[in-house]
């Protein structure tokens, strides 16, 4: 029993190394049988394909791509697209497949006819257009950025039959490149009476959110970079507003003005929409930092076991408070509990992969993780987050994921 | 003269800000006039475009491609495509624009007819598929990917009209996920005369070359994901060797086969090709790590300064034997020095990106990065770099770069 890490099979990666050189077949590697050579494939018998401008995945990777494409009835362009999760794997999200919500589609904008405005209760008023910003000081950081109305689904009374995609894909993380705005607001000049920012996009819903000074002047950036290159249009081409650990609808995308007032907008997506109805009748308004929380991505429904043996659980972790401290993994429902190992990189605000090893011999299993962060904030039971909310009230949604396996190996969303 | 870090404008990052926030114009941003306010773009007046599977950059950046994509005469797919370093910020270098570096062309490999074998001095020859490695505990890491033969364009006796896509673009940096080759020769189980791994791929090529048993103990890995989503057809699919800050062209790509030997295989891409000449007529073998470099992005040849005034100097440093320590930038040819800021993401074996304020008023100017590594080593000038080198001799070129700017705010590669 020494070789266990927690109850139903999770493993100590110490044990595994050592049934590795032990065990043989730990990973299913088939042995090579003397004399039997392995044919040359067609695809060494001639010449490949060319260098080009620009590369594509494989062919063989044709399926992954962002799913659960959804638009509110009756409009082009207001609506989401998830991140495939459970075919990713480490911290970045390629964005190619960063998730999309979008309110009122996406702009094509020409960037030499596009400024932002920085404007309201400040000395000067002033312009920016891309080259302005290009000469200011610049900082790259690998961050994750999350729609609040992300996981969502488990608000259901019973588990949804969904995969990884349709309920936690609106979560992905890039570097982002931009410059702080405190440069900006102190050009312009803050007036003492400027206590937020409203900050609104050139989509053609105008999108508005109203963001305190306080965070705009400690980390906030104008993003015009996102994984090395400029911001993809459905990123917020040529420039966004980029607001670290805080829900996502916050980051205003094609970012056109900042005013400085000394009150918040109240605009429709922060009083109609992204606000915490309690069942108590209160609202709760500007929730910004997204709460602790984990999910295991694989395996995870559609992305089973085929046979029994040894396999690697791996997800991601992440907290808009700060850095991932612990993962913990359970494989018996939370009866018993080990730790996962954290990957390389552990960085602030970005997502964090972790992994454990799982010995599966075809047993029923409930498979969940419980994230801390470095403010020692635990991820919360489903019960314990939907305590207090009002029926239907689904933002903000940070409860631990369980997966139910059966013995065919296959995986459900379940409640515990 | 407090306002400088050295000669000929380089600034101190506390004064950009006393200037940003006394100067106003700082970076040419515009003064809005009252009253006149911006017109309403057309992007904002109807819905933009819906959500799809999967993002596109914006049509304004199409000229942001892999360039200078050479295939030698005759063949069709021996080659190369170079990153456009001088367009991207950050250390991520977008998988599109990995640079690219084939012998046999880019095989279109089904991976349910791919396996890894690994035989020669082990107790057990074992075979991997995709679906078997992914099994094993996998690492992410981000890590630089170099041609040892980038920027032998310096070897010219005089200085070429390049640009730093053509002179440096052979090196990207991307998270590389896989899995570490220790636990699979672990099981293979190595005889006590194995010295070496050869390596070989599932090109037309077959490219092989022979890497030291250590290094692959160490930190090697069979890379399946990169940037999050599997391995690109460009970059290996669905398996390449990965050995973070050595050569590239030892990282073989489509692997096939891990032979452990007691000597090296002494192949064509270690003894005619990636070999090292010296002027005394003597060959440098298995010269692996890349040497401590840097390399100022932007400004450069092409991205130029348009008018007077305050601009930032970005770039990129890496080192094979460690990580970025200090990179110091010179304005005025060499004479004078000051440190640049390193970004936030500071990794070993990774590119690191670095920048500095500079005050360019119109006059000439001669602008130098110089890198120094965590383990001391110190980037080469060019004629360090070049002492003892054979004619033609062009690999593991590592020296400065130095870029000339005339009045009208033109850049040249030039020698000092």
């Amino acid at each position: 029993m020494n070789d266990y890490a927690a109850g139903n099979g999770l493993i100590n990666r110490r044990v595994l190394l050592t049934r590795a050189v032990r065990g043989g077949a730990v990973a299913g590697a088939g042995l090579l049988i003397p004399g039997v050579s392995q044919g040359r494939p067609d695809w060494m018998r001639r010449p490949g394909g060319p260098m080009s401008e620009t590369g594509a995945p494989s062919n063989y990777e044709a399926h992954v791509v962002r799913r659960n494409i959804a638009s509110r009835p009756g409009t082009a362009g207001s609506g989401a697209s998830r991140t495939p999760l459970g075919h990713l794997d480490g911290i970045i999200t390629p964005s190619r497949l960063h998730f999309e919500r979008h309110h009122g589609g996406i702009p094509d904008i020409d960037p030499a006819n596009h400024q932002l405005r920085i404007d309201g209760m400040v000395a000067r008023p002033l312009l920016f257009s891309v080259e302005d910003l290009l000469r200011y000081p610049i900082v790259s950081r690998i961050q994750f950025l999350e729609c609040s109305g992300n996981s969502s689904g488990l608000i259901r009374p019973k588990p949804a039959k969904l995969d990884v995609t349709a309920l936690h894909g609106l979560v992905s993380c890039s570097e982002w490149g931009g410059v702080p705005l405190h440069y900006l607001l102190d050009e312009a000049g803050i007036k003492p009476e400027g206590k937020w920012v409203i900050a609104s996009g050139a989509d053609s819903a105008a999108l508005n959110r109203s963001v305190p000074l306080d965070k705009v002047l400690d980390d906030a950036i104008v993003a015009l970079y996102q994984n090395g290159e400029r911001l993809r249009p459905a990123n917020g081409y040529p420039m966004r507003l980029f607001l670290p650990g805080w829900e996502g609808n916050a980051s205003v995308k094609w970012l056109r003005t900042l005013s400085v007032t000394d009150q918040p907008a109240m605009s429709r997506e922060e009083t109609s929409k992204y606000t915490d109805l309690r069942d108590d009748g209160t609202a709760h308004m500007f929730t910004f930092p997204m709460g602790v929380k984990s999910v295991i991505t694989a395996p995870s429904p559609g992305i089973g076991m085929h046979e029994k043996g040894i396999y690697q659980i791996s997800g991601i972790a992440w907290s808009g408070a700060g850095s991932i401290t612990r993962v913990e993994v359970s494989a018996d429902g939370g009866r018993s509990w080990a730790y996962a190992a954290l990957d390389t990189h552990v960085l602030p605000q970005a997502l964090t992969r972790f992994r454990i090893g799982w010995d599966w011999q075809g047993q029923d299993a409930v498979l969940l993780s419980r994230a801390t962060d470095s403010l020692g904030n635990i991820q919360p039971t489903r019960e314990q987050n939907m305590q207090g909310r009002a029926r239907g009230s689904f933002y903000h949604v940070n409860a631990m994921q369980a997966w139910s396996v059966d013995e065919s190996g296959a995986l459900e969303n379940t409640y515990v």
